[in-house]
């Protein structure tokens, strides 16, 4: 099974089902909805998803099920790339290499069109609980994970230590817990929703949370190792932002070098914790490989 | 039974709801869990929470087995106004007579606690599913009702067509149809979302929908003769600033006659859509007798 024909062919199922799972771009107010379409159909690497598939697939049971969790899982990154890239957060003009939402839309669109896309992430993880074929606590469960991960605790707390900590000095840890709740939350939720809907055990719900404990961070280093190094062509943002914008990063505190060497050692330990998954554990592997594979 | 009396039980139960089903001000981050709880915990009427109790009522359960829907859906309210008094949306300094969430806590911190409270709101809405003596299907039936109401066809589409009628001229059709989603839809979802979960009958769910129309309408038509007329101590807000906001209202578009009339005239016509409930219906007839006693 060849990693990169998979990855294509997971991110074209995702694709399809976004695109019927967003409202079309004619569905009046037409501007919304162009608006929240621009934000998600764009190139997006489209992780998350994925990773509830994978989630899903470990757990036993088709992929396609659980599309209307991985989209809405997407639709809830996505709703918070439109808000992080607003003026009053990162003030962004460019993600994935083209304008951000709020300079082709207006800010006040933006604002809405993140609120419409995190209600749409809601509507469709419920659509989940009229299959049948999945135990209701199962979904319920799922759907808990996915809420505490996008709330005040989750996401949206690492949102807020982010924030505060502009301008500051940043230790080691601070830096951690911030990226933990900002991003790796939701990786985590992801990988884990996916499983639980599928009926994963507590052994393989512990493996896998392991282990996108692990990727989650490696994936934050090496964000922060391309911010520095990274071809703007292909990251899709200018280079140096970080450091123009004066935040903490894993380079800025640990250097480039001991950077470079968390991020493998993060990999390493993700890999690791793939064990009881046997060969089934393959496609998580590549994927941490991969990860680091992102360095130039 | 006293209205008054029955108004400020049932303000009572909601308020201690509320300071239970929000995160505590000293939950870590502790500035985004005081905005929420800001946001939230300031003198709000609680119509809309009110409105899920009483569907509740009628439906033939009791009302406090919704109070997690009926949070969940002043927690919507409450995550609405917080955006649109955002800088870049209506901009407004003052609501319920305090300065607005952006002012207190900065524009950031403001777009982060809308969006965490929309996320809790859709957490407890989730939580009326751990009730097993409220059929799934009733439940999943009310949720999709709120998260319609709340979305980019609903709520959230009335704060689209309120902006881009913003300095335009605008007809009595469009401000009608902008009205009834960016207030009415959620009104209409409060009080059958609460009914539908509680049982209620095809022909009751649609007399609480015809109520709701009518009463939604009345509601806002009162809000602009208010903002005319009104007093500042009492309204919390600045007199005049639709005017000055070169906003259309009943008042602009209809004069003040005329709106008062068709306030009447829409309160007159919720009163008559409930005789199906015979005696039952004194309370909404009360609430509806109410919103025109707002008036000077």
């Amino acid at each position: 099974m060849n990693f990169q024909q998979e990855m294509k062919a997971r991110k074209k199922m995702v694709e399809s089902a976004l695109d019927i799972m967003l409202p079309g771009s004619e569905v009046e107010p037409v501007s919304i909805h162009q608006a929240m379409r621009y934000a998600v159909l764009n190139g997006g690497k489209r992780l998350r998803p994925i990773l509830v598939m994978e989630g899903a697939r470990l757990g036993g049971k088709d992929m396609e099920k659980v599309l209307p969790l991985a989209c809405a899982v997407e639709l809830i990154h996505c709703f918070s790339l439109v808000h992080d890239d607003l003026p009053a957060m990162d003030d962004d003009d460019l993600r994935r290499g083209k304008p951000t939402c709020h300079k082709v839309f207006g800010e006040a669109m933006a604002i809405l069109a993140g609120d419409a896309l995190l209600v749409r992430a809601f509507e469709l993880s419920a659509n989940m609980l009229q299959d049948s074929s999945l135990p209701t606590e199962n979904v319920l469960w799922a759907w808990n994970e996915l809420a505490t991960a996008t709330g005040s605790r989750g996401m949206i707390a690492g949102q807020v230590i982010d924030l505060e900590s502009e301008n500051k000095s940043v230790d080691g840890d601070t830096l951690r817990v911030m990226h933990q709740k900002k991003t790796g939350a939701l990786i985590k939720a992801a990988l884990k929703s996916g499983a639980i809907v599928s009926g994963a055990d507590e052994e393989q719900l512990q493996a896998l949370e392991e282990f996108a404990g692990h990727f989650g961070l490696a994936f934050q280093i090496t964000d922060d190792i391309l911010d520095v190094e990274g071809d703007e062509r292909i990251t899709g943002k200018k280079s140096g932002s970080d450091a123009a914008g004066n935040k903490a990063t894993y380079v800025s505190v640990f250097g480039l070098s001991r950077a470079n060497q968390m991020a493998e050692e993060c990999i390493e330990q993700a890999i690791r914790s793939l064990d009881i998954f046997g060969e089934e554990g393959w496609f998580l592997k590549e994927l941490a490989r991969s990860v680091l594979g992102r360095r130039s």
